[in-house]
């Protein structure tokens, strides 16, 4: 019998992406699966019931698409009494958020189901293509600074009109991972003056080849190395304190400022203070891209203007999903580059190997079963 | 005694602009004139009290500071019961919307102030600095596709990336004055696939020029030439039927459309039709910027976030006002170089000539004077 592929429609709150495209669906009939879909699972990603149909899905109640599946696919794990009719050992390949969801993956590993978290993706370069975090850190870049410019009560490109110059404004980047290098080149597009700064001091040329200025101190000794895995290994005190100083002076002269630090586990990194947000003109816009894991920015709050200083400080709890469609269409790609990876044809369904299958995999045989969990 | 000029806090519901800013201040004082602010005017443009007071402006209430005003300076033209202390005859130089604000015009009649409607400045080459139609348009071109680009649930660049490619996102402009030029500009930085259309043939190039595709009929008889004023003169039923055929079958295709067509003291024409909204694909924008004037496009409304057939269909009362920093900044330097244009040093305050005076006052001697409006 062909393996069952369900989709549900996302329950948590606002969220509109979906796990599965009328793109994917195709792809993994193609793989001689069946697949399964909720009605109305797509509507916030503009995707009608009749879409999926056309890609050869089938349509129906919640209980009635997961009964017998043996892989559920979910943008945000669905809750496991979603999943009372999957086969017993299913997977359910989705975002879990584990260090914050002790409960949900003990109720996985209770349920007997096999939890793959996507975000525990291995970053490297065969997974490049399975990986949710970089699809979706790229679209909220972009949205940053898209909302920023909409909050901003100036435009971002000089514009020579009749009546005079419009200046361009300014902006900030704190933080080169993939969000914060689409956020400068979203920038960069809509005309404005862009810097940006990283810890990481190897970030520099690729902050300089989007045509950004790089913040970074010259001529201070003990300036960092990379470590492994690119992040910061040792900077030395005098570095550290000048940098800072250099930082906090730069942003006093920016327009617009998008943090977007973020530490896998563990609360955001604080970037900006009270007093920073009180040295910049009135009417300046920062985004934290962090808000929902504590904020780069002092006083920030999920999916709320919050006006300190005459500063609009700004955030969503989540930014990928402001576009949905997109957010959809890449996180569904993720999902199956990873599972049609690894699928055999003659079993007729995917089977992991250590690296990545490890990685990613919560929960087996009734117990958490992942090292990184574990050594919490 | 120096000249007065006065300028209120304007009271129209979420008007954030000041039609006076610490710049313009600064060069009003430096002709000679006194410069007086109402405290709190420049809030919703991000300019504090301190601002003004340090660019040499006397700050206070409303009624200390229009008193003895020989100019008042507004966006929207305040009541008349609000200049009740300014000098008789006193000039009040501002938008008033002249067609559909008979009542407004007539008390200002009645009240004996000369009402200096900046909308009908003549669009002559030696008014283009004056002219914030011009200057507010071009804001409103720029907002129309930030706002559109962010009701969108995809990004409107080509983005390769690994989980594969997001495709451009195609923008039709429709209708290519100040605003749809600035729209086309704007879509185009942003990555956008763009392409425009205008009555006027002669705007071909013009959307050429910024990288877009005209859409528009070849080869079919009778295609207008470009009247006086650069308003379409004649089209062949024959011309008008394949245009709209063409434009039908187009917008089909579009993301995002952004409808820009106004005309002068008349309700907008009609630009998109039910039938051709459903023809979109869901999740599919449309940005009415006529919307405020009875709209462009079939059920849009001012403020609102209307879904029709899975399109979103946004349109603001009043566009520029979402920027209004840079909106205020320009439209105070179109009222400074009005008067700064006319100013007659010894008499110490401007003198306006007979083609641009004429134009743009609607009342003296306690008479409507304007003949657009006589010959409404």
């Amino acid at each position: 019998m062909a393996l069952r592929i369900a989709v549900l429609q996302e329950r948590a709150p606002g969220e509109n992406r979906v796990a599965l495209t009328p793109e994917t669906a195709k792809k993994f009939a193609a793989l001689g699966a069946t697949v399964a879909v909720e009605e109305g699972a797509g509507i916030g990603a503009s995707i009608t019931d009749e879409a999926y149909r056309e890609a050869g899905a089938d349509l129906g109640e919640a209980a009635a698409v997961v009964k017998d599946a043996d892989i559920v696919l979910g943008v945000q794990a669905p809750d496991v009494a979603m999943l009372a009719g999957a086969k017993p050992g299913a997977w359910v390949a989705a975002s879990f958020d584990p260090f914050r969801n002790g409960d949900l993956v003990a109720a996985y590993a209770k349920a007997g189901l096999e939890a793959l978290a996507m975000e525990f993706m291995p970053r490297i370069t065969r997974a490049q293509s399975m990986d949710v975090l970089s699809s979706q850190s790229n679209l909220a870049g972009y949205k940053a600074v898209l909302t920023a410019a909409n909050e901003y009560g100036r435009a971002f490109p000089m514009m020579m009109t009749a009546a005079g110059t419009v200046q361009a404004a300014k902006v900030f980047v704190m933080g080169v991972g993939v969000a914060g290098l689409q956020a400068i080149a979203t920038a960069k597009r809509l005309g404005a003056q862009v810097s940006a700064t990283d810890v990481r001091s190897a970030t520099k040329e690729q902050i300089q080849s989007l045509g950004a200025k790089p913040i970074f101190v010259e001529n201070v000794a003990g300036i960092e190395g990379e470590g492994s895995g690119g992040y910061a290994t040792e900077m030395s005190e005098e570095y550290q304190k000048a940098q800072a100083e250099l930082v906090s002076g730069h942003i006093a002269k920016q327009d617009i400022v998008v943090t977007t630090a973020l530490i896998p586990g563990k609360p955001a990194p604080r970037l900006i203070s009270d007093a920073q947000i009180a040295s910049m003109k009135p009417g300046s816009v920062i985004f934290d891209l962090a808000v929902a894991q504590g904020g780069n920015v002092e006083g920030s709050k999920p999916d709320e203007t919050v006006v300190k200083h005459g500063v609009k400080i700004v955030g969503y709890s989540n930014t990928a999903n402001h576009l949905a469609a997109d957010a959809s269409a890449l996180f569904a790609r993720n999902l199956y580059n990873f599972l049609s990876a690894f699928w055999d044809k003659d079993a007729g369904k995917p089977v992991l190997d250590e690296e990545i299958g490890n990685a990613v995999r919560l929960t087996q045989g009734g117990k958490v079963v992942n090292e990184r969990l574990a050594a919490q």
